[in-house]
């Protein structure tokens, strides 16, 4: 199974591809889309789509996991990743994926064990688990190959947001 | 000019249309996108995309503007609404409409004269614009020709956030 993982964002949105079949797996591709600060917001997600959308189609994964995120800071901050993850997960609808959502809680059981990990522990796990010599760097980067390993050891379609030829 | 209002949610998002030479305005069309509370988020988002695309192609605006929107509550909501937002003004940007956003202060300014006017003295200057026979429901219809005809009055291209031609 080929998973995307997306970790949103309307500067910087972390994808990495990962190819697992639920007990190994290895990174495909991994980077970022960074939109120019500069731009105005419409383009800015447009710049997302486009992006996304060309690393979907040249990697084809079957499955996107986008990580689900929480503020406790400021709301027009979190409006704006909404944007962002809007615009991904249309990417991921528009290409036939299933989707998935997963809490970063979730990502961090999944990938070092216990959900109170720090980020560096995450980042640590990724490099392990997908045999890297070095921590994958944007952070945004290692942050979405996480969520897409959260994906290939969940095992389960439970969380299924989506379901492919359900709805057109 | 013609003009596609938006007032975008998750659950519902308004469009009203609207054709103006600045000063005399006329509606062309107005409802709502409601979606399924049933479906998954990204089932939701998509049928957003898909229903406005149809009204775009069907009543050919040049212009979209969109509501820009503040909370103060939950900040799960404001992700949820920016996800909608994020996913309508993709819309406009793919279907080559400039794009321009006002926040309701700027709506209600430019609608019934003063800032701090009640939602309910908006929706009846809607109405009074607009020479029509009663108040357009529902009530996200006539903020999304409210948002409409504040792009009709504005006159100006200060605020866009894009610029036609200029992005691809």
């Amino acid at each position: 199974m080929r998973i995307i993982g997306i970790d949103p964002g309307i500067a910087t949105t972390g994808y990495g591809i990962v190819e697992s079949d639920g007990h190994r797996s290895v990174a495909i591709e991994y980077g970022c889309v960074i939109t120019d600060k500069d731009l105005p917001g419409p383009q800015r997600l447009q710049c997302i789509y486009r992006e996304l959308s060309a690393v979907v189609s040249r990697f084809e994964p079957q499955v996107m996991a986008v990580e689900k995120l929480f503020f406790n800071k400021n709301i027009n901050s979190a409006m704006q990743v909404g944007e962002a993850r809007g615009v991904a997960i249309l990417t991921g609808m528009h290409a036939g994926l299933d989707i998935f959502e997963y809490t970063p809680l979730q990502v961090k059981q999944s990938v070092v064990g216990f959900g109170r990990a720090e980020k560096k522990q995450v980042q640590q796990m990724v490099k392990v688990l997908l045999n890297l010599t070095k921590i994958p760097r944007p952070d945004d980067a290692a942050d979405a190959l996480a969520v897409a390993l959260c994906h290939a050891h969940s095992g389960t379609t439970l969380n299924a947001l989506t379901r492919r030829g359900t709805y057109v």
